[in-house]
């Protein structure tokens, strides 16, 4: 079924950026998507329009009770000029999976895919082109009932932002060192660790700002319960290579379910290398650095797609892997998924969705 | 040292709302105060304006990331027309150690007293005087950076609100049934729970809404590494008469240190009533209500005052506390407090500070 959408033009486009300028998530494009929802209503009158400030009553709940989730994915542009996203129907089935738990109305999932391609299509000629360029797509909603009560909103917003960001990579694939949290915990099985909502991200401030003031480039969190577990490092899943096996932790209830995450071990295993998704301690892999077995380590996540680790330091301890290379399966991962991406590789696994065929994201 | 605030009063007084109409955040009044923060600069523009929308962009933090602190607190009218504050010290106290756990700069105390005094005698005509009613008032900050990573914010918003709220207990204190959560966790040490956060309320929707559907009132939170622990009840502390003692679980790490609570402890400690402040877990709480020496229970926060607890739900058995209705030791608190709160009682613990003398609040 075709939505009705409706799309007012802006009569002042704005300037593009230069490509070396973009940086991540600092410039916006000429247009958003928004949708209301009111308890009478539910989700009604979808547009496009220019891109414009928000206008919300202070007691807004979303400011006073962080009812708020979000999804973030890429379009990228190929060398033959066809528009591609990387599997947009798997962020818009999490985004309900989110809503649920925050208490948020579902959104029609087919009508936020029309919307996000009509969106994309209409600010084209944002998409940059350079190497590891892309247009970031952040869909989110947040509660707008002005009313200071702890419960549910009535009402809602759910709009789509796009912005056209510049390569992660600005000197190739590089490994990072990570501090491994002791003191800090972004989340616990029974809570929201699972959803992507605001507070989850507030939550890890801290201890980031700590990890980056010693020189460390995000926090490997561990969990909450027995302070031994991986989790995850930063806002990315983590991955191991230990002697021929990778290793992920399994999801249990307190991290996010990633998409490039699930992408991964899909081509692990379509690849026929063997992958474990369970319980990992951080004792494990001390013990895999120790004994020479820890091959690799990598973050897997929509910004840096795969970010390697050159180092973990861990109770006074800097351990480092791979001599703080990049390792062999980390970098094949990073350019097959890249590649798919680009529209550079085959797709064998039928992620990437055309946007410029009609109706291509559509059921 | 008086700082300069500046105010800029509302041309068009909208008209006040019914006693009977006021429930709880529904309405606000004439005038709001904003100060700003810039890295560059720090809190600048301090001001009282006329009420209105926050104008904002859809890539603000506060809707992506949750960075975002809050307060709650009344402001009484007296039967000689006096305004009296209770304890407002320790609300700007607590919201700079929110601040510091969300990496959000801090806030001079005594500038947001005084922005408080002069914002409250702008709209000294709103503070509701019948029995039971006060102004609620909303202190927060909000980051308000335009970009999309994810990084303490670069700008932010103080604001404060103020909305005339009716009595909780329209019908006198009464008891209410409670939900013992066994699957939701709400916090954990190590993550934000002791910060008064809007992810920490989010968090909690979902819980609530099921007890809400069996019946219950509230949801009391266990903790969520051994699931037995007691914390709170709903966003208030919780306390228990466990024969002659009073006992509420100790400042863990995972909840807020309610004001109400340090009140309350302050009250009885006055009284020579032996308390306890400890480690408390729900068989413990089972085992006092089988052998008939758990006299009462009872949740402690702003809004409520003191909300006595007349039945728990847990694991298939619902426990009645004091044959479901208000205890002694509660009620007495309640008047007591609410007494105090309203003029009509001394003060012996000095918590009132008088708003409608010169620089009352000011030190």
């Amino acid at each position: 079924m075709a939505h009705s959408i409706s799309i007012e033009r802006t009569v002042h486009p704005k300037q593009k950026p230069a490509a070396d300028q973009l940086g991540f998530g600092k410039y916006f494009t000429d247009h958003m998507f928004i949708m209301d929802y009111d308890a009478a209503k539910g989700w009604y009158d979808p547009r496009i329009v220019p891109y414009q400030p928000i206008v919300m009553d202070p007691a807004a709940k979303v400011f006073h009770y962080g009812q708020t989730v979000f999804e973030g994915l890429k379009a990228y542009r190929t060398a033959d000029e066809r528009i591609l996203l990387f599997r947009p129907h798997r962020n818009f089935q999490r985004l309900n999976q989110s809503n649920d738990r925050l208490s948020i109305p579902p959104i029609d999932e087919d009508l936020a895919l029309e919307a996000l391609q009509q969106l994309v299509l209409a600010d084209q000629d944002w998409i940059p082109s350079a190497e590891g360029t892309s247009l970031y797509i952040r869909p989110f909603v947040i509660a707008t009932e002005a009313a200071l009560g702890v419960n549910p909103s009535q009402q809602y917003q759910f709009i789509i932002i796009l912005s056209p960001v510049g390569s992660y990579y600005k000197e190739g694939i590089k490994p990072v060192p990570i501090h491994v949290e002791s003191h800090y915990v972004r989340a616990v099985a029974g809570g929201v660790g699972t959803a992507k909502t605001a507070g989850n991200y507030a939550a890890g401030l801290k201890a980031q700002e700590h990890a980056s003031a010693n020189g460390y480039s995000q926090v490997l969190w561990l969990d909450g319960v027995h302070r031994k577990y991986i989790e995850e490092v930063g806002s990315m899943n983590v991955f191991f290579r230990i002697g021929d096996t990778v290793v992920t932790p399994a999801l249990n209830g307190s991290f996010l379910a990633g998409i490039t995450r699930e992408s991964v071990l899909q081509l692990l295993r379509h690849w026929n290398i063997p992958v474990e998704e369970r319980t990992l301690s951080i004792d494990e892999i001390v013990e895999a650095h120790a004994n020479g077995t820890l091959k690799e380590a990598f973050g897997t996540g929509t910004a840096a797609v795969i970010s390697p680790i050159g180092e973990l330091f861990w109770q006074g301890q800097a351990l480092r892997i791979g001599e703080g290379q990049t390792g062999e399966l980390s970098a094949k991962l990073y350019h097959t998924v890249t590649g798919i991406q680009k529209g550079t590789l085959e797709d064998p696994l039928e992620w990437m969705v055309d946007m410029t065929k009609q109706a291509s994201v559509l059921k």
